[in-house]
């Protein structure tokens, strides 16, 4: 296996925690996103959709989204569960981590390239180009602080978002906070559950890798 | 366990499907977004995001999106799989589930939202208000062009999505070109591949559901 990785990108740190949280070891190709490389022919062979993380597999076949990355490390190697531990568990977690996503990592990611110069005709990822949208800036960020409420109100007394274990719901939550720190968004003081969370989930070994 | 509905919309859709994939019968609720039930204070206690599907299981917990519902019933219902039987075919599966709608389902509804007269201030569901940006309407019809051509490239001759199984990933893309005449996009002729495919799954007994 390799895995296609860039240092300074929120993306391919959510694959960096799960390998982190498992223990195990894959070879990195670090690709810089910052000079572009995602577009260079050689690694448009690698991945069309010019994206990272990606994770090529021993009979060179590649996956592309960190979901697709996770499902298959999870399958491979089922120790140290970050999709919970049985069918309750699996269909809260994937559910709450779809949600944290889409309210919250998307807003975030939405409101950052409509904004970013660097991103003026490339508002999505890939290939193909769209303009700009200035109206998404602000929307992303209202979305964020709505991500931000609900997520505080979710987890009043628990451990974890999924309950008493860590699992990748926590893992796209807390690289979406500190991605919302691009955008200018930060966890409001009164949001204490929230912040509890944050500072415990960011001790953790795996958060810095 | 307690299935809520409507039958009109795309999202319960792919979770109808499922349930027929795997021929397992589950109570119905409808709920009629038509009639704006699902901002009625009842339903907003069984799922304050006001969406449909939501799966309630036997404990009273909810599950609120179509990824989270699907993965609880897999695992509750292992034969006649719909994510792969494997770890390869499972990491490929959720890989091309997740793009299907990122850069399909997610796009015509983007499109939608931000045109139909009923959204005026809901561009997004749930209960925080979101003005339409009437510039999102191209953008959603020129995403789904660019969705189909992708997925006409990737079937070549692939008898499904994922390979020679049925899977998610079709599920999902093929509640995607349904949803897409809702905003006048159909699949282009010379799209060959995918028009094909798209007749094939047609025919299955589930997509009638």
């Amino acid at each position: 296996m390799r895995f296609y990785d860039c240092a300074t990108a929120p993306s391919p740190r959510r694959v960096r925690i799960f390998i982190a949280e498992k223990e195990i070891t894959i070879p990195v190709e670090e690709v810089d996103l910052a000079s572009r490389q995602q577009h260079n022919d050689s690694f448009i062979k690698v991945n069309p959709h010019r994206t990272v993380p990606v994770l090529e597999l021993d009979d060179g076949s590649v996956l592309t989204s960190t979901q697709g990355i996770w499902h298959y490390l999870e399958y491979c190697y089922p120790s140290k569960p970050l999709m919970g531990r049985n069918a309750a568990e699996r269909g809260r977690v994937i559910d709450l981590e779809w949600r944290v996503e889409q309210e919250g990592f998307m807003a975030v990611g939405e409101s950052f390239r409509n904004k970013s110069k660097a991103f003026k005709r490339h508002a999505f990822t890939g290939g193909q180009e769209y303009g700009q949208i200035p109206e998404l800036i602000e929307r992303g960020k209202l979305r964020t602080g709505h991500f931000f409420s609900w997520l505080d109100q979710l987890l009043g007394d628990r451990k974890f978002l999924a309950g008493d274990f860590f699992s990748i719901a926590d893992i796209t939550a807390l690289v979406t906070i500190d991605f919302a720190r691009w955008i200018k968004c930060e966890i409001p003081d009164d949001h204490t559950a929230l912040k509890n969370w944050y500072a415990e989930v960011s001790r953790r070994p795996s958060s810095c890798v």
